[in-house]
């Protein structure tokens, strides 16, 4: 996608051919700065500080960070230290533990003088797949909101986190299908939760929606209920990261919130996902390990300042206890569908098996 | 309650005989500051700058404005001009008319010279009252965490926003019964929410529990429906600024999502309420205004710097349009009881009709 007018992906090889280049999100939106990353110990800290984040861009990064540790350490046992260290780093998000997979799968049989450059057009092809996917999400996705036109006003989608362009290489899940009603001269409006503690809705959806030019109203996430009682709300979309066999949804914590009061409304509540969120391997979200962060996110936040300069202010009493769940799971019961890049399909076993047929006849694993 | 063992109440007349003081909510957690209200416009300025805020303590500050209003002015003229600027102050909390009601009715057939002093009488009155009636809320609401004890673990409440006795004269709504419950030996723990966008929850509610040493974690908006689901909430207990002659209620945004959350959980949600809260008029809180404030208060935020000094930042793209709604409205079927003065009742009119039979004799006027 477009920032001031030039084209960018959250990641990509640098133009020496040896390093990875990102957008280093902990900075946006104030500012936009492109950090490097060279070494293993640097892809795993911009995972686990957020400076890249959403599960699909979490997953090319990992893979990134398997060849930059490969031209640190390529034998076997640099490998081995690379997959641990990259799958340690966030919890929740399956797609980190596909992505490692696909790339010890490529891997397997390179010998270690080759490995550097295979990982590297192993992690170049994720990120070209993941690019594919979303498009074709976007895709799908266009013609739930292109159904959910009705008069002459737009088209009100409530959406909670950032699952836009900047959650993936490039397109995002829930936000593709936005931009490409966009673009197709859909007329929408996009109610943006800020999406506490990490405000990645004010942060970043609202900073990407802008720079596409897309209309966009910030709300806090208390007011979502409010406005679909208001019928201000045509269709809730968010993005996932990661999905049970059975289409129950871990995504950003608050998400759930959001789902019960769609269903006590009646308004659509759509999940995007590329199939590599989908965990074939639990039967339902309960399973989903939660990933509790530090404290700190609760109780201070950082902002700018009357100057522009960058300043962290606590919010809550000194000393007050926080707890950070980063992740809730909102039931497939709730989902009225998926949005895959195979196309739509109910919250339930039954509707993923009917995309991915190749699932049933391997079975769960 | 006290103040680092000092007992306060957050409105009382000074020394002078003359002047109101007010603990300066807008300054807490981080500073507490006693403010000097001299003028019907002070008290305006207080109210709508939420200097004072919650429904029982917008009333009692209405009221002691009416008073140094006809110190100003004890004409006719002054006292209709006092109850107009006053009243518009706020529009959804319903005391705030309940009080200006009670000092026009005080004051009929008071000749001007005796105005001020009568009414100061009577803002005492409504201040004295609202203290009796919140122990009695606490009276009643003891009985309900007493009920949800099991096993050894303390009790978990989840409250949302501050209904605590800085919303009060003294004691608190919600909180009320969590105070009594703390101080008569039976173990409690209150989630508390941080209520965006103005942080109630964070700013006050964290810090009167602390003050009071009632144990308590602080948590984000989109918290509670995880910690629902994982069963470590017992009981929610939430106040409100208006609530209908059904039961409905009008409370912090945010509430209705924690109620479908409860409801979809089998939690009990509880709201507590004086009954001067109640507005018999509507039948239903689809005719509760819904106060739009400033979308500053989405977008920027201040705390505490590293240094103690209060800096404002910015969290939202510049020039993010954003959108501030203060109240929803929890429809009746998703509230377990109300809890009055008077007792505990369904939430419902035939409920609320049980504990206060003289509405139904009078009618609905």
């Amino acid at each position: 996608m477009r920032v001031a007018g030039r084209a960018y992906r959250t990641i990509w090889l640098a133009a020496d051919g040896e390093t990875v280049e990102i957008i280093d999100q902990t900075r946006l939106p104030h500012e936009f700065v492109v950090a490097r990353l060279a070494t293993l110990a640097d892809a795993v800290r911009a995972i686990r500080d957020m400076q890249v984040r959403g599960a699909p861009l979490i997953g090319a990064a990992a893979a990134y960070g398997v060849a930059l540790a490969l031209r640190e350490d390529p034998s076997d046992r640099g490998l081995d230290r690379a997959v641990a260290h990259l799958a340690e780093t966030r919890p929740t998000a399956v797609n980190l533990h596909w992505a490692l997979g696909a790339m010890r799968a490529a891997l397997a049989g390179v010998a270690p003088p080759q490995r550097c450059a295979a990982a590297l057009a192993q992690a170049a092809a994720i990120a070209d797949e993941d690019v594919a996917i979303n498009r074709a999400i976007g895709e799908h996705g266009l013609a739930l909101i292109a159904a959910a036109r009705k008069g002459a006003g737009p088209v009100n989608i409530l959406t909670h986190c950032n699952a836009g362009w900047l959650a993936t290489v490039d397109w995002g899940t829930a936000l593709a299908p936005v931009y490409r009603a966009h673009d197709a001269g859909i007329a929408v409006h996009v109610w943006v939760d800020e999406t506490r503690p990490r405000n990645q809705g004010a942060a970043l959806t609202a900073w990407e929606l802008a720079q596409h030019g897309v209309p966009h109203t910030l709300v806090v996430d208390n007011a979502g209920g409010h406005l679909m009682r208001r019928g201000l709300v045509d269709l809730c979309l968010v993005g996932t990261d990661r999905t049970a066999a059975n289409g129950d949804v871990a995504n950003k914590i608050g998400t759930y919130l959001k789902a019960l009061a769609a269903h006590d409304n009646h308004v659509p509540f759509y999940v995007a996902l590329p199939s590599p969120t989908i965990d074939w391997t639990l039967d339902d979200g309960d399973a989903i390990p939660i990933e509790r962060r530090d404290p700190r996110e609760v109780t201070h936040i950082a902002g700018a300042a009357a100057d522009g300069t960058r300043v962290e202010v606590r919010l809550a009493p000194e000393g007050s206890p926080a707890a950070n769940y980063a992740f809730d799971v909102t039931p497939a019961r709730l989902v009225t569908a998926l949005v895959t890049e195979r196309g739509v399909c109910p919250a339930s076993r039954d509707g993923l098996l009917g995309l991915f047929p190749e699932r049933r006849r391997r079975g769960a694993a």
